[in-house]
């Protein structure tokens, strides 16, 4: 029964994601979605565009638990812009204390599995991992372009910004770039993001 | 490229789930949550909870896609609150048109795969969407209990009724019903609950 408590407490303490807000906006341009809206998105994302990531026999289990968890330090952290490299800077610090507190609440195994899935994400290393981070890069530019460019606009974000920060996500899925490299060339003739 | 579209846009259309309110509230009690954050809750609890689900080898993979994807329909059908018998009368009619037009959005092949997992969900008959429901049930009741009974009484709702219509949960996952039933004594305890 402490194991089964212990698990109750983690999923208590993980609703608190709910509230932390990130830049980009939901579609309808209403207001900034949080970052469990964010993630749940990434997860069916990876349900549908998992045979555009690269390499074959994608883990799509793993996929879909790295994005599901991997914002979950969040709530300790707070959500650090992509493009704020000043804050960026100590994101590392703040995020490593965060995972070493919330996932501890878990029993020691499931702990470790937790851990092991965010590592797994922030490394980037496996294709599960490259593939899960193009989504993570995908979303917002989808977001963006849907809401014309409202979030790049109220941070005077340019288009060399957004292609130096997100062409990484191409050794996760080349066609997810290739599709959105297109949407941000018309993104900037329709006016929505500054050369 | 036409079958990436097609994909693309489901995925933009699914964002407005995130508008789509339910009456159970946030563990802060300071707004209700919302249909994504709901379905994101349960898919993480799925990754947690599993070793609680009745019978072995549950496909994880096929709970987590059920519960990420249960809800969808709601984006046209609304949210049907458990205990609004009225509402619930025309559930079935509502959510099955939604069903038809939101994943026949996506490649025939996927609003196929949409479709079956929605059904399995719906049908209840599976080990997985047995545990899936399970899940679903036990969530609000969690944050019921977090927030003495914000939702419960909001809506005049009683133990009997509480018990009535979150029972069949035992299905699912036997444990997961026990240990809500000592908290749901609890909440009588501590009038959280009316008896």
């Amino acid at each position: 029964m402490e194991r089964l408590e212990q698990q109750i407490q983690f999923i208590i303490e993980i609703d608190k994601l709910k509230q932390v807000v990130r830049q980009t906006y939901v579609t309808d341009a209403s207001r900034c979605e949080n970052s469990v809206e964010h993630s749940w998105h990434l997860a069916v994302m990876a349900m549908i565009l998992a045979e555009h990531a690269n390499g074959s026999d994608i883990d799509l289990l793993r996929v879909i638990k790295m994005v599901l968890i991997h914002d979950i330090v969040e709530i300790d952290a707070g959500d650090t812009f992509l493009y704020d490299d000043k804050h960026s800077a100590s994101k590392s610090g703040r995020e490593l204390a965060a995972a070493a507190r919330l996932f501890n609440l878990l029993p020691t195994d499931q702990a470790d599995q937790f851990r092991e899935l965010w590592d797994e994400f922030e490394f980037r290393e496996t294709k599960e991992a490259k593939f899960a981070y193009a989504l993570d890069r995908l979303q917002p530019m989808l977001h963006n372009i849907i809401t014309k460019g409202k979030a790049w606009q109220k941070h005077g974000v340019k288009k060399f910004q957004v292609i130096e920060k997100n062409r990484p996500m191409q050794e996760g899925a080349v066609p997810l770039w290739d599709y959105i490299s297109d949407l941000l060339d018309y993104a900037v003739e329709e006016g929505y993001l500054s050369k």
